[in-house]
């Protein structure tokens, strides 16, 4: 007996919070067992790389970037999501691999493949059974996220042309990967969206 | 024009510091330009990793306690050691990449080929023009170490099975490498080795 492994996709602004949110409480007024988590930062060594990666000052090699997330990915799934599979529970991880592919891939330094294999040396070849994207045009996602009183991090400093490239990667990766990836478009209303999500992991779930 | 790239190996107590001390006074008074540095921790991101792996109480997944090392040598490579070495520096560093290979392939969880195809991805395939690694019995070591007044990291406080596997290794590795891998034994005097240390450092520059 193998838990669901479930993650989401997309920019800041796409509503992950809140599709992860809603489709946990839907999840647990089943009666799944589920277990919400994230990368990087899913462990107390991986906010140590997380704030690392994302908020240092000088600038960090660009492999020494891919091998810090990486690691975080490696101690992650060994240490929680695969004890937490193994026992039968729903996993639904905001961002994985498809992230380190698409966002290194962007920055033109690194080959889309070198990170992929990178991650899946990382994580003995784990797989999500589902892995949603959410979808939306650069500018749109960010005027969603300027109104909020915050720093941005490195990567949501990027520029439209960048967050351009990530979305690009997804709708090539769920091309190449159409039974585990799903492209949902997040200007869509929340419960239009989450009414996608449940139809999605019903139909893995049989 | 590059610089020469010498890398020093051996377990704590065989002397390596002095070696490295003795190396770096030799070719200063020759008018080499010279940097001295270390694996891991080179860099002030290296020393963050160097702590997380080396001093840390929970246990840390093998694959990502590799990727940590890996990180932190893309970043001190990229960095440091290849901006010294395309200035005609000579870089004289404590431990590269085949302390990775030897004591993480102790271990006995990570296949040696596949931390070394690691370190080689992160530095993009960056090898040394000399390695020079200082050998004794593990037992010898730990009597030379055991004054110490001071806190064993985790790789000290292995016991000594695994660092004759690490040994053992490094014997291998000269042997498939031979014109980069040179073993000196760390039993002997500390001017012999010395010694001994110039001869292959000049057998390098002609």
């Amino acid at each position: 007996m193998s838990g669901l492994f479930i993650t989401f996709e997309g920019g800041d602004g796409s509503g992950k919070t809140t599709q992860v949110q809603l489709l946990a409480s839907w999840l647990e007024s089943l009666g799944k067992k589920i277990l919400l988590t994230r990368e990087p930062g899913g462990t107390d060594v991986g906010l140590e790389l997380r704030n690392i990666v994302l908020h240092r000052k000088g600038a960090l090699a660009p492999r020494a970037e891919a091998l810090l997330y990486a690691a975080d990915r490696a101690h992650h799934i060994y240490s929680v999501v695969k004890p937490a599979l193994g026992a039968g529970t729903t996993v639904v991880q905001d961002r994985y691999l498809d992230s380190s592919v698409a966002y290194q891939g962007a920055g033109r330094v690194l080959q889309e493949q070198e990170v992929k294999d990178l991650s899946l040396w990382a994580t003995e070849g784990l797989l999500p059974d589902l892995t949603i994207v959410l979808d939306a045009p650069a500018p749109y996602l960010r005027a969603r996220i300027s109104g909020d009183d915050r720093v941005f991090d490195r990567l949501e400093a990027e520029g439209d042309d960048f967050h351009e490239r990530v979305r690009e990667a997804y709708h090539r990766f769920a091309e190449v990967e159409p039974h585990r990836i799903h492209i949902l478009d997040a200007t869509q209303s929340v419960e239009d969206i989450h009414q996608q999500v449940r139809q999605l992991v019903s139909s893995k779930t049989g």
